[in-house]
């Protein structure tokens, strides 16, 4: 199919069509072998241009994958076979307005650009998912993203007040706004939150500030044993509210410090990364306890500092922790979460997952939630061990859904994830979001392929 | 029709047919006139009978009005003329799991019986809508409820992880759980918060918990002057965060003074009561930036006091005044919200309004979040002045659209409300609503006339 109606449709420079230059918008960073040449890639300066698009795919049937950083982790912006590629990057103005404490936001501005704007006006946007500087508020919103201070502050869906959403019948439509409590008919903004780009393009998002954090105090622990670090992230998760409480175990340790060379423990089981950003007296307090209840749970070290840049310099370490380990093969990344009592078996379960197929998997965690990123580390050209990587990427999930957790706690189902969708939510759930899309997109031109089947979709 | 099916089909002791008993079970705190007589009504005692009633009513086409305490303002749970009223009221368990740090509640236990079980554990649950004893929590749900420390803690969607629903097939469908974070799929837990009984009966609840509240320091402030008090309100919210930060206007002052003798200014044009609770040191910062703000704005007296039981009398007085005004006659209770820089535009507007149409209009406010209720007092046996306040209470919420507001931040659309949601969420929107209710309930045997007009998702 020719799209030279695609491009005289809309103004000009927004179409590429060149294979070379679409190469790189194949792919999110789940790297999803599958992934469709796209007929055409279009990047959008304004929801008009978004409406346009919807619009000239609906009518004839083709799929658009709505895309913002291309850093999702679960194949949710991979391209589709003669699809169009909608990227948002070009759309990132950000306007903040101080006096109600909101910001108006396109939504191919980067998290870390939000937070920087915030911040000029003594504000802040709490959600920080590690790929804070080189994700979209868009994606963010698409995943219901979290990140490290999410324990205390909450996830991406906690911060959004409004959205504008493109439908798939290319119409724009307005969904809550600056109003701090809003209760006029159904939650349309929650559901569009995390729907993973299969409802709606966002094209405008209004956004929830809150007064700068304090800085915070750091501590770090390190663990000799697995299990005594799980019952020490149990103890503190059960009474106290750190605003940041991170997990890295061995594997994880070793290729961050193979990376940086920080002078981590390469012998420990696990290390903690725990923060308390109360007013300085109090956070003293929490601290200690926090100390205390490590070592009670046999801390081998633990170390604290009301340094702000040395206390980030662990928090840099925790981040950087998936492109650490990616230096060691390719990564199928996991994103199981489970209710906290829990943690210590999935996290045992998992090294033993490990064993069984002989593979490394590198587990870091934002602990406080019981969300874990177990990093499944393969030589794409050993056939037999990607293979087993692929079927243990299986069992991880099957382990959490089997200890009360979830398939994914904040990177979405996307493609990769979406086979083991129904055996978690359970065939009533599932079938609850197959009547809603279908309500909503019941040609399904948005995203097809994501979250949902639509083999199942069809029928 | 008669109901010997639905007593059969049921266990022993759920079902009234008796005029009288059932006549308490018409209306909720709207006191809707047009409340129709129902056919019964059922006070179930397990997901299974709220299954049984709802698979009776689909397949005969009658409704079904889930009611919770029935201390709504909107007319939600308003009986229906040949329906059946599903009562929660004995569903009340209770059962906290402090290592968690969630509860996993009945619908029908109150707000204020969870915050009890949860104080048990040292724990809190934040949501305190001023009926906190007595209405239901699964109302809350219901509604997305708010309260007094909203501001600062956010509204009950703020604090569901996991919602078991019966849909309108009779089917029970469990939605989340006790995962701290979970992306998998659409996030149709927090798509039932809020929908007002119209999706599903919400028969389980999974809450979040959080530490204790902190004991808090109070400030109360009067001013001579409503513009002054709300230039104040914009001062504190938009450079800090206190924990309560409430209105009252002379004629709610005058009607909680009428009620207690606890020594209000009666002259005062307006009195705000705010908390911090934040550690000691800080909370005293605070209040004392408050205070100072307060005094900037022409404050008339302003007093603090860091002993909870002295501070809480001023809330008991907040909390009290809608019934204090009601001892004034008859109400219409409105709920409109704007944006907080627009609170002094709303709230003259309101003081026009009142004028014009020669009623009293008492207006109290979650003031931090731009949420007001405006009362309308009126004679119920002066026929003209009823008129003009069913006449203002439009032009109230006119006010606040125009303004940029909603027409209710916190009690719901209800049967009350429902001719003003289309002009304010627009047509889109309300097509989106309409759209999510036919897939997920296309008979509309959920809670039909609220929210939604049945004329029109039949059409
Ligand atoms: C090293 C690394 C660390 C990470 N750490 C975290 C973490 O801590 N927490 C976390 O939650 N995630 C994390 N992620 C995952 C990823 O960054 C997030 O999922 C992020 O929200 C994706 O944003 P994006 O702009 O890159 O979206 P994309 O990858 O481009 O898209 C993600 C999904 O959103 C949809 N989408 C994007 N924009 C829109 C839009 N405007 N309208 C509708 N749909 C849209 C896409 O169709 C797709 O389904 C990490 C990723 C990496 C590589
Ligand atoms: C004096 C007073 C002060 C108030 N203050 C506040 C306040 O500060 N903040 C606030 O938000 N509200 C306030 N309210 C309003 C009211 O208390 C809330 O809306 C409350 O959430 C209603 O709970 P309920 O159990 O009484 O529900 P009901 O009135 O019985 O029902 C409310 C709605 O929820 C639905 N519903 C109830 N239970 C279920 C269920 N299990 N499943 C599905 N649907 C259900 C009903 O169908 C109806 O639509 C106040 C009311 C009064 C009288």
């Amino acid at each position: 199919m020719s799209c030279e109606e695609l491009v005289s449709a809309l103004p000009e420079g927004r179409v590429i069509t060149e294979p070379a230059t679409m190469e790189s918008y194949r792919w999110d960073r789940a790297y999803d072998p599958d992934a469709g040449t796209p007929l055409a890639v279009v990047r959008a300066e304004s929801t008009s241009d978004v409406q346009t698009v919807v619009r000239y795919a609906a009518e004839r049937g083709i799929a658009v994958v709505p895309r913002g950083a291309g850093s999702g982790l679960s194949g949710g912006s991979t391209a589709v076979e003669g699809g169009i590629v909608l990227s948002m990057e070009r759309m990132r103005e950000i306007t903040v307005d101080p006096l109600t404490r909101t910001a108006v936001v396109q939504p191919g501005a980067f998290n870390s650009e939000v937070k920087a704007a915030a911040a000029e006006h003594g504000l802040w946007y709490p959600p920080d998912p590690s790929s804070y500087d080189f994700c979209s508020i868009g994606g963010n919103i698409a995943t219901n993203a979290g990140g490290l201070c999410c324990v205390k502050y909450g996830v991406t869906t906690d911060y959004v007040l409004g959205l504008n959403v493109v439908l798939a019948d290319g119409r724009s439509v307005a969904l809550g706004g600056p109003r701090l409590k809003d209760v006029a008919g159904l939650d349309l903004t929650k559901l569009f939150i995390g729907s993973e780009g299969t409802l709606g393009v966002v094209t405008e998002i209004t956004l929830r500030l809150i007064p700068a954090q304090r800085p915070p105090t750091t501590l770090v622990a390190t663990f000799k044993s697995l299990d005594a670090s799980t019952e020490a992230i149990l103890a503190i998760s059960s009474s106290m509210r750190p605003s940041m409480l991170e997990f890295m175990d061995r594997p994880t340790i070793n290729a961050v410090e193979d990376a940086t060379r920080m002078g981590l423990d390469r012998d420990a089981a696990a290390m903690l990364v725990v923060q308390s950003d109360e007013p300085a007296e109090f956070a003293a307090k929490e601290i200690a306890q926090i100390e205390a209840l490590c070592q009670e749970h046999q801390a081998d070290e633990v170390f604290s500092t009301t340094d702000p840049d040395e206390g980030e310099a662990f928090v840099v370490a925790r981040r950087m922790a998936i492109p650490a380990v990616e230096q060691k093969g390719s990564l199928l990344l996991e994103d199981v979460g489970v209710p906290l009592p829990k943690l210590g078996d999935l996290v045992r379960g998992i090294e033993q997952i490990a064993q069984r197929r002989d593979i490394v998997i590198a587990v870091i965690a934002h602990a406080g939630d019981g969300n874990t990123h177990p990093l499944l580390v393969f030589d794409p050209a050993d056939l037999d061990q990607k293979e087993r990587a692929h079927i243990a990427y299986g069992e991880v999930m099957d382990l959490a859904v089997e200890l009360g957790g979830t398939i994914t706690g904040e990177h979405g189902v996307g493609r990769l994830k979406r086979p083991w969708l129904a055996g978690y939510i359970g065939e009533d759930a599932l079938d609850l979001n197959h009547r809603i899309k279908m309500a909503l997109d019941p040609q399904n031109v948005l995203n097809p392929g994501a979250v949902l089947d639509p083999a199942v979709l069809k029928s």
